[in-house]
């Protein structure tokens, strides 16, 4: 039985059979032993209660360290401990694998910076084990979400040729023996690569994504993407998980109520499954996550296009450190102050300059703007970013032109505006951006098993 | 309104909209016109009746393309015709975007060789567009079935230092100048690389997903893994998606019977829930694939010893390609005479030689054997890979320095067994076999949105 059935309290009175992971240790002078055991499936522990008179007592069980594995029988209790609704009582306590004493994770505090060092052992500290389970959650809750709403689960290429129209600063995938790469005609000869030219990690799944709702109607990507961009923040990460719907026959005004009602999922999903490492969360780490997340998820999410945007933060009487003008990208503290303190809650921004915006999003009729919109959270600022995208072949291919971009790459892009182009839209969510915003973990770093960050591929 | 919903009939006698992309049009001579429209939400299509009394009838509707998209509204109405429950009767039919003469899809089918040239339109074939459900309904049902056994979802990394006891070759991550190569005592200096080490992309996420086991007790992979080799066969891929389970406390018959469970719970889903595509491929790709999985959903998997397999082998009577001896791998063949002729369904090997196994699998007490398991099932072969691990410290160590492995390397995985280990197990599912396997198609190239082989990147 699992700790968190256990102390579920349905099994009181039964003989159950626990397994897990020793977390502390203490013996009574009353001749028991007080063992606390976690095996990963919730925060709390179970306390194991060993008496004196058990076969091993004084040979093993009185010297179980912290991180020794154990199996414990015994008939489960309502406890009349403080904070613990049930305890085993038991008949049998066994080591399976003991830790010795240089085992890192002591009752002593660590850092999360020294704990990332042991990334093999912080999902068994109770920080760690939270973030992987509301990761999870949120995981499988995106599936729930998408599935029920008729979207299919696609899996666009990892290894590419295409670059998705600079999103970023790209990784190169090859066999070529570096200390004798071969050249011609003065040039890194790609025709003897792998994959016969130059290949790298896909930054984004949108393009190819945008085949399959072209085909299927609605689809969506969730897995890896790259940049190798030399970012030392704590919000970036060169290799993360993205989310990626795309819809045919959607427009803006249909993405948008999309992102709404996908992030009021995952957050009703994540706050009711996943209540006691939220709590933890909101106790230990962030105070306040639980309200901000709450309002999230009651909150109708404001629109508000751009240029009204603009026009609030001159009129804000705030100090920003970077000026605001119309056809400029908006910062982060701009972001953070239309959110936290003019619309105090969720609020989508639309309609961006087309200056500032990639070359697949949608003109709009005033010829300056894009059918693109970001979704913005307090305390957070940008979370989803997305837009309708351009379906007419001769806009597509002319924007392409002023930005330099190959027809001719762009070949099978610039098909499904040529054979039965539909009006499409989509979106991208940062996958640990989300679960950094949900636990309020400051560093993005903990919020995937095995980060991966300029000089660092450890594990 | 959804194709599949407006053939499921629940709607007739309402007023719908339905979208999507026509894939043949007829003029009868009584002045209609019936257009077969499907939108990816099933596999057939749903007819619309156009009247020649609609406005636009001779000039827009008389020309509409194969390839090109409209918009429908109209009646739903019990069909007439045979093979179709429903049908649109269109009170307005309005193209949104044409298909020209040179739309490669035409009437004429094209072989799926050249299908993979048009990656970009072929899911808008029936045989594309029912690879693609029954691939999303796998995928989804993958996360159903391990959330509800009680498995997180965990994500390992992509790019990776480690190269899991040498699973295969393995593609090279980097961001140095291929022209330039930065050099140190004659080889290349990979401390100028991005992660300041040589890194590559993973072969398998099993040693971390053994991190997460012996700490939450049990998880699941299911993300993009690469092989470099040089393979141009119907079977293998550079690029593919991978599911690996692993729990602690498991052994190797609780392994296999999570395996048993796991496939049978796929199939049972796939041949419910996707029934219409299914029937397709038993029609018109693969005869006999619904009777063929039906055996493995209801047929108990049998168990056998490697060494009982090669004993029943080397008495067969059968000639075989390549000879059977105690201590060689079993080939293709042999595992299909197993599967096929000799327990006709559904077969685990287990106990298999020490010598053909990798470092990490357990020991078992004859010293010669490992505690591995091979799912076999008839058509195919071995679908599933895995074994209980080793966890004794004292053991692994020494096998490791049988096979050369440096301790340093594998610190953490080393670690494993130094603090708390326990018992734990797993395995290991190729996506695009599994694919391939329910849908029969003959070439995994097509059981993959955008398949990566050698010499090929393309979209």
């Amino acid at each position: 039985m699992s700790v968190v059935e256990a102390r579920s309290g349905e099994a009181v009175g039964q003989e159950i059979e626990i397994r897990g992971w020793v977390r502390t240790r203490r013996d009574s002078k009353g001749g028991f032993s007080f063992i606390e055991v976690n095996d990963g499936s919730c925060l709390s522990n179970l306390q194991i209660v060993a008496d004196a008179a058990l076969e091993n007592y004084q040979t093993e069980i009185t010297s179980l360290s912290v991180g020794s594995s154990i199996v414990a029988q015994g008939v489960l209790q309502a406890s009349q401990g403080q904070g613990q609704a049930t305890e085993l009582a038991a008949t049998s306590v066994r080591l399976l694998g003991d830790a010795p004493s240089d085992f890192p994770l002591q009752k002593k505090r660590h850092s999360f910076e020294k704990l990332r060092e042991w990334a093999h052992l912080r999902p068994r500290t109770n920080a760690f084990g939270a973030v992987a389970r509301v990761r999870n959650c949120l995981a499988y809750s995106i599936h729930q979400f998408f599935q029920e709403e008729r979207f299919y689960y696609v899996n666009t290429p990892i290894i590419t040729a295409s670059d998705c129209e600079g999103a970023g600063q790209m990784f190169r995938v090859t066999t070529l023996p570096l200390d004798q790469v071969p050249l011609k005609d003065g040039k890194v000869d790609f025709a003897k690569d792998f994959f016969g030219k130059a290949s790298y990690l896909t930054v984004s799944g949108q393009l190819e994504g945008e085949i399959y709702a072209t085909s299927l109607g609605r689809c969506y990507t969730f897995g890896p993407t790259f940049r190798a961009e030399n970012s030392h923040t704590s919000r970036h990460l060169s290799e993360f998980w993205m989310i990626e719907p795309e819809a045919a026959f959607f427009d803006l005004s249909d993405n948008m109520a999309l992102a709404e009602r996908f992030i009021k999922r995952l957050l009703t999903d994540v706050l009711s499954k996943c209540a006691e490492d939220m709590k933890f969360f909101d106790e230990r780490i962030q105070p306040g996550v639980l309200a901000a997340l709450t309002t999230v998820k009651e909150k109708p999410f404001q629109h508000m296009s751009y240029t009204e945007a603009v026009d609030i933060l001159k009129n804000s009487g705030e100090k920003f450190e970077y000026a605001i003008d119309w056809g400029a990208d908006l910062q982060a503290e701009h972001e953070r102050y239309l959110t936290e303190k003019h619309v105090q809650g969720p609020l989508i921004l639309h309609d961006y300059p087309k200056s500032i915006k990639p070359f697949y999003m949608r003109c709009n009729e005033d010829d300056r703007t894009v059918a693109a919109m970001d979704v913005l959270v307090p305390q957070v600022g940008e979370i989803i970013g997305g837009s309708q995208r351009e379906e007419r072949l001769d806009i597509l291919l002319e924007r392409m032109q002023q930005l330099g971009l190959s027809q001719e790459e762009y070949w099978w892009y610039v098909d499904l505006r040529k054979y039965g182009s539909v009006p499409h839209s989509g979106f991208g969510l940062g996958f640990e951006r989300l679960v950094q915003w949900v636990t309020g973990m400051t560093n993005i770093r903990d919020c995937i098993p095995f980060p991966r960050t300029p000089g660092s591929a450890e594990f």
